[in-house]
C-alpha cells in the first residue's frame, strides 16, 4: 500500500511547479517569437527599400533580395524556436547539436565556397557592379554578361563560349560599359622624317574626325613622341569615344593615318639593321 | 531485514516518475520523427520538382537528385533519433561524440575535398552548366564531356586522352556548345597594297560565303584595319557560324582568301627588314 | 559503533539501484554493439559488391577495399564501446578526450595530408581512374603507372625515372590509355605552291595509309589550311590510331609526306625575309 | 487534501528567493548596460575625434566612421543583453548558441572575406591611403580613384573601364599622386660618337627645360652612361616634375633630344650586326 | 561539543564510499594500463615486422621505426594515465587542458609543419621512396641523397651544394636510380639529304653500340622522323642504358654520329633563311 | 503564517555562507589583480629596457613600444576581472562568451591580417630591420622608407610613387643601406683582341679609380673572363663603394672604360653572324 | 535566536571537510609541481646534451637552447599551477579561459607566423643547417649568413644588401659551403673542327691545371660532346675545386682555353645562318 501510495501520489507539487515554470517559459518564448518575427521582417524590408532608393535598383530585383532575406530569417527563427522548445522539455538537444557539429564541420569546410558565392553574389547585385548586357572582365573571363545569379554569373565570350563563373572566383570586376572609352593609336615614323610635319598631318586627321565623327566624345588629339624605338619614332594619338565604339574608331583611324602618311610621303618604317661587313 | 527491505523497495516512486517522464519524452520524440520524416521528403521532392520545372532538367536526372537528397536526409534523421534516444536513457553519448569529434576533425580536414566535389557537382547538374557531349573547358581540361558525376567529371580531350576532373577543381566552366561560334580570320597585306582594294576583294569573298554557306549564321564581314604590323597591314574578317563549325569555316575562308589575293595580285608579305650598310 | 554501522551499511539501496541501472545500460550497450557490428559489416560488403558489379572491378581489388573498410569500422566500434563503458562507470573520459583533442588538433593539422591521400586513393581505385600499365599524366608526372596504392601512386617516366606521387597531389588524371588516339601532322607549303595540288598529294598519302596501315582506326584525312604563317601555308592532316601507336604513325606519315612533296616538287619553305636595301 | 495543499503551497520561499536573486541580477545587468552604453559611445567618439585631429580627416568622413562604429557597438550590446536576460531566466540559450555556432562556422568561413573587406576599408579611410581623384595602383588595378567604400573601391582605368576592387584584394597601395614625379629619358648614341659631346648637347637641352619649363621641380640633368648596349651607348637624363606632368614632359624631352641630336649630327643607332662571310 | 562532534565525525560513510569507489576506479585504470601497455607495444612490433617482411626494409631501419613508435605510444599512455588519475581525485584538469588548448592552438598552427615533416618522413622511410646515394628530384632540389631523416632530407646537388629539404616540401619524389635509363639523341639533317640513307647510317652506328657497348640494356635504335623543323628534318635515336650511364652514353653517341655523318657527307644544317630582295 | 515564515526566514545560513565565500573570492581576486597589474607593467618595462639596451633603440621608440604593451596588458586585465566578477555572482557569462565566440570567429578570421600586421610591425621596429630614410626592398616595393608604423610601412619609390605596404606583406626585408655596396661592370671584347692586353687596360683604369676616387672602399679590380659569349669575351670589374654611390661609380667607370678601349684600339663588338651562302 | 544560531554555526563539518579535501588537493598539487619542475629541467638538459654530443654543437649554442627551453617550461608550469589553484578554490577560470580563447583565436591566427619562425629557427640551429659566414640560398635570398636568430636570419647579398629573412620563409636551405664545389666550362667548337683534336687540346689544359693548381680537388677532365648546337659542337670540361674557389677557377680556365684554341687554330664559332637567295 505504501508502495502504491508512493507511486501514485508522487511529487505532484514538483510536477505542478515544473508545469507552471515551463508554461511560463514557453509563453515567454512565443511572445519573443511573435515580436521577433514581424520585427525582423520589417527591418529587412525597410533596409532593402532604403538601400534600393539610394542605389536605384529595379523593383524586380528588390523583391528578389527581400524575399531571399526574409526566407533565410524565417528558417533561422523556426530552427531556434524548436531548439529552445526541446531545451525547455529537457530533451537533450546539446548532444544532437554536437553531433551535428561534427557533420557541420566537414560540411562547413566543404560548403564554405557556396556561402562565399552567395555573399559575393549578393554584393554584385546590391552594388550593381555588373548588369546584364554589359561588357565585363571578371574572374579571368571576358565578355558580355548574360545573367547575374546569387551563385553563378554567366558571361558570353566574344568567341561565342558561354562561361559559368562561380561568384567567389570574381575577386575584382572590370566593367567596360560604364562611360566613354579610350581610342588610342600608336604609329611609328622613320628617323629621317620630320617630327613636326608628321604631327601636323596627324593633327589634321584628328581634326577631321573631331568634326565628322560623333562617336568621339573628346579629342582625338596628337600627344607627341611616346617613345624612341629601335627603328622608328613612335607618335601617339588619343581620344575618348562612345562606349563599345572604341575598336571601330581605332580601325578607321589606322586606315586614315596609313593613307594620309602615304599621301604625304611619310614612311612607316620596317625594322632596321645596320650591317657591318667583316673583312 | 532492514537492508533487504531497503534494497527491494528502493525508490519506486522515483522510478515510476522516471519511466513516465522518459516514456513521454520518447513518445514526443517518435511523434517528432513521424512528422519530420515525411515532411522533409515532401519538401525535398517539391523543391526538386519546382527547380526542375523552372530549369527543364530531364526526368532521369531529377529522380537521381531526389533519391540522393532523400537518402542523406534519412541517414541524418536516423542518426539524430539514435543520439537522442541514448540521451534519454542517459547513456553518455556526449563523450562518444567528443571522441568522434577528434576523429571527425582529422577526417573533416582531409575529406573536405570530397564534400567540395559533391557540392560543386550538385550545382553542375542543377544549373546544367555542362551536359554530356558538349565541348567545354573546365579545370584546365579541354574537350568533350563524357560523364558528369557528383564527384568527378570525365572530359575526353581531342587527342583521345580521357581526363578525370574532380569537380572541386572546376572553378569556372567555359561551355563552347551553347550558341553560335565566332569565325575570325586575320590577314596581312603589304604596305604597298591599296587598303580599299584589298577590303573590296575580302568583302566579295564574304558575300560569296554569306550566300552559299549556310554554316554561317551571321556575316562574315570585313571589319577594317586591325593593326599596323611591323611588316604588314592586318585586316580582320569576322562572322558567326553554327556551333562546332567554326574551325572548318575558318580553314575554308583562309584557302579562299589566299587564292583570291593571288588572283588579284595582292601580296601577303613576308617579314621585312631594312638593311643599312655601314661603310 | 554508530560510525562503523554507518560505514558498513552505507547506502546499499542506492548501490543496488546503481548496479541495476548500470547493468541495464551495459546490456543495452552490448546489444547495440551486437547489432551494429554484423549489420555494419554486411552493409559494407553489400555496398562494395554492388559497386563492384556496377563498375566491374577485379575480385582481388574488391576484397582489398572490403577488408580495409571493415577494419576501420571495427576499430571505430571498439573505440566507441570502450569510451561508453568508461562513461557508464563514470571514469572521466571527457578530460581524456579533451586532452587527446589538443594533441589531435596538432596531429589533425599535420596529418590531414595523409587522410587526403587515402580518400583520393580510395576513389582512384573505386572509379578506376588509373590502372597499372596505363599511360597517364597525374600530379604533374607523366608516364606508365606501376602501382596504385592508397597513399602513393608510382609512375614510371619514359626517361626511366620512378616517380612516387602522393595521391593528394593528383588533382586531375589524364589517362592516355582509354581509347583511340589522335595522329596529327601539320606541314607548311610555300606561298607559291598551289594549295589544291598540295592537298591532293596529301590526300593520296592519306588514302594509302587508310588502306595499308591497320593502326589507323579512322582517317587520316586532309583538313585544309590551318593557318597562314609568316613564311608558309600550313596544311593539317588528322586521323585516329590505335592506342599508343600515335607517335610511330606520325613519324611514318612525316617521312612519307616529305618524300612525296620532294617527288611532286612541292616546297616545304625555310623562314623568309624581305630585305630592303637603304641607299 | 494533502495533495492539494502540497500543490498549492509549493516551495514559496524558494520562489521568493529566486525572484529576489534574479531581480538583483537583472538590476545589476541593467546598471551594467546603462554604464556601458554611453561610456562606449563616448570612448568611440573621443577616439575618432582624436584620430581625426591627428590625421586631419574631413568632418564628413569622421561622422561616417563614428556612426558606423556606434551602430556596431549598439547591436553587440543589445545582443549581449538579450543573451544574458535569457540566461537569468534559465531559458537554455547555450544550445541555441551552439546551434548558431554550427551555422556560424559555415557562415564565418564564407563571410570572412566580407570582414576583411571592411577592416581593410576602414584603414584605407583612416590612414588616408587613397583619396578620390588620386591616381593609384591597388590590387592589380591602375587608374583614378572614383570612390573609396568600406567594402569596395572603385578605380577608373585610363582606357575608360570602371574597376570594382574588393578592399581585401588591396594588399598594398601605390599612390602616384603624392608629391613630385620622376621624368626619365634613356637615349642611345652610337659607339662612334663622342660621349662627352653628346652629354654636352643633352645638358644644354636640360638647362633650357630648367629655365623655361616650370613643370620641372628639380633638374633635369644628365646622369651619365647608364649601360653599354649591344649596339649603342645609353645615356640617362633625369628630373623631377609636377605630379601627373611626367608623361607630357618626357614626350617633350624626347622630341627635343631627337631634334638636337639630328642638328648636332649625333646618331641614334639602329641595331647592328657584324656579318662574317664564310667562303 | 555538538560543533566538534559534527566536525570530527563528519560524513565517514560518504568518505568510505568515496574511497571504495575511487579505489575501484584506480584499480580498473591500472588494469587497463597494464593491458594496454604491452598489447600496444606488441601490436606495434608485429605491424612493423610484418611491414618490414613485406617491404624488405633493412633490420637497422626497422629497429629505428619500432623504437620511435613505442616511445610515442608510451608518452601518450603516461599522459592519459595522469590525466585520468587527476580526474578521479577531482583535481580540475579540464580548465588546465582548456588553458593548454589556447596555447595548443597557437602552437598547433605554428608547429603543424613539424608534424607534416615527421608524417612525410615516416612514409619516405617506410615506402623506401628514397635511399642514401640515390639520385632524386624532390621538393625542387636535384641531386644525390646524403641522409633521410624524420624531419629533413639532405640532398647533395651536382654543383656541390648541400640542400636541407624539410620533408613536408617533398610533395612528390622522382627517383632516377630505380632501373634502366633512357638515352635519347635527336639529330637534324638537311632537307636535301635522303632520309632513308641517313637513317641507315644511324642504324649502323646503333648496331655498333649494341654489340660493343654493354652499358646499353636495350637498343639503341632509330625511331624515324621526329619532326620537320624550320631548317632541318629531325631524326630520333633511342635506347635503354645502365642507371647513371645515360649521359656518358649520349655524349659518346653524339660524337660518333657527327663523325659518321661527316664521313657519309650528310649535312647537319645551320638555321636557314630565304632572302627576298626588294627592288 | 507558516507560508510567510517560510518566505521571510528563508535559508539565511546558506545566504550568509554564500556571502562569506563570495566575499573571500572577491578579495582574493582583487589581491590577485593588485599583484598582477604592477608586476606585469614592471616586467614589460624591464623587458623593453633590457631589449633596448641590447639593441640600442632610440628612447622615443622605446617609450612608444612600452606604452603600447602596457595599454594592451591593462585592457586584458580589466576584461578578465569583469568576466571573473560576473562569474562569482553567477551571472551567466559563459553563453555570453560563447555568443561572442561566434562573432569572434568571423572577426578572428577576417581580422587576423590586422594582428599579423601588428606582430610583424613590432618586430620590424624591435629588430630595427628598417629605419626611416633607408633604401629597402620589402613586400615587392622598392624605395626609400618614409615611415615605419605598427600596421603600415610607407615606401617612396624612385619614380615618386608613395607605397603603403601592410606589414604582413613584408615577408623578407632587403635593406640596401647597411654597409658598402658592390660596383660591377661587365664589358665584352672581341674574339680577336688579346685578353691579357684588355685586362691590363682595365686594371690601369681600376688603379686610377683606387687612387683618385674615395667613393671606393675596396677595389675596383679586374676579375677575369666571366663568360665566353656568342660574339664577345666578357670581362668583369668589381669593387666596393660607399653606400648609395654604386650607380654613379658604375656610370663613371663605364664611360672611362669605353674611352680607354677606344684609345687602346680594343673593340667592344656588335653581335656577329656567319653567313653561309647556299648556291 | 534560531536564526542567529543557524547563521553562526552553519555547516562547520562541511567547511572542515572542504578545508581538508582542498588542503590535500593543494598538497598533492605542490608535490606534483615539485616533482615536475626539476624532472622536466633534467630531461631538457639531458636531451640537449645528448643531442649536442651527437651533433657536435658548440657549447655556447647549447647553453642558449637549454636556457630558452627551460624558460618556456617554467612559464608553462607556473601558468598551469595558478590555473589549477584557482580551480581548487572554485574561482571560475573556465570562462576566463574561454574569454581568453576568443582573444587567443584571433591572436593565434595572427601570431602563428611567429611560432613558425621560432620552430624553424630552432631546427636551423639544432640541425646546423646554416652557420655564420657560410654562403647559402634560403627563402629566395642568396648570400653570406651574418646571423642566425630564433626569429630572423640575416643574409648579406654579394651586392652589399643586408636581407632580414623570417625563418618561416626558409622552406629549404641550399648551403654552398659544405664540401668541394664543381667547376664547369662548356665551350663550342665549329662543325668543321676535328672533335678528337679539340678534346686533346682541352685535356692538355686540364692536365696542366691538375698538376699546377691545388685549388682543384678532383679533375678537371674533358667529358665529351655535351650537345650538338645550331652552330657549334659543345664540349664540356668538369672538375671539383675548393669551396668558394669555383668561380675564380672557371674564369682562369675560360681564359686558358680561349688562348689555347687560338694557338691551335680551333674556332669558337659565331652563330651561323645559311642564306638562300630567292630569284
Amino acid at each position: 500500500m505504501n508502495l502504491l501510495e508512493n507511486g501514485l501520489n508522487f511529487n505532484w507539487s514538483g510536477a505542478l511547479e515544473l508545469i507552471i515554470t515551463n508554461g511560463l517559459k514557453i509563453i515567454l518564448l512565443i511572445i519573443g517569437l511573435m515580436i521577433a518575427a514581424p520585427l525582423g521582417k520589417k527591418i529587412i524590408s525597410k533596409t532593402i527599400t532604403a538601400a534600393s532608393n539610394k542605389e536605384k535598383i529595379s523593383q524586380g530585383r528588390i523583391r528578389t533580395l527581400e524575399k531571399l532575406l526574409i526566407n533565410i530569417y524565417s528558417y533561422v527563427l523556426i530552427f531556434l524556436f524548436i531548439v529552445m522548445l526541446f531545451g525547455i522539455f529537457e530533451i537533450p538537444v546539446a548532444p544532437l547539436l554536437a553531433g551535428a557539429g561534427v557533420l557541420g564541420l566537414a560540411i562547413g569546410f566543404g560548403a564554405q565556397g557556396l556561402v562565399s558565392d552567395v555573399v559575393t553574389g549578393f554584393f554584385l547585385l546590391l552594388e550593381k557592379q555588373v548588369e546584364v548586357d554589359e561588357y565585363v572582365t571578371a574572374g579571368g573571363y571576358d565578355g558580355i554578361v548574360e545573367e547575374v545569379g546569387l551563385r553563378t554569373t554567366k558571361i558570353r565570350s566574344f568567341d561565342g563560349t558561354l562561361n559559368f563563373v562561380p561568384n567567389r572566383e570574381i575577386s575584382g570586376v572590370s566593367n567596360h560599359s560604364r562611360g566613354t572609352m579610350r581610342a588610342l593609336v600608336d604609329i611609328g615614323i622613320s628617323y629621317e622624317d620630320n617630327i613636326d610635319e608628321a604631327m601636323a598631318v596627324l593633327q589634321t586627321i584628328c581634326d577631321e574626325f573631331k568634326e565628322n565623327d560623333d562617336r568621339f566624345k573628346e579629342g582625338p588629339d596628337v600627344l607627341g613622341v611616346q617613345s624612341i624605338g629601335s627603328s622608328d619614332i613612335v607618335l601617339r594619338v588619343l581620344g575618348q569615344t562612345e562606349n563599345m565604339a572604341q575598336w571601330a574608331v581605332e580601325r578607321d583611324m589606322r586606315k586614315r593615318i596609313k593613307e594620309a602618311f602615304d599621301a604625304a610621303g611619310i614612311e612607316i618604317p620596317y625594322p632596321h639593321q645596320v650591317n657591318v661587313d667583316k673583312t
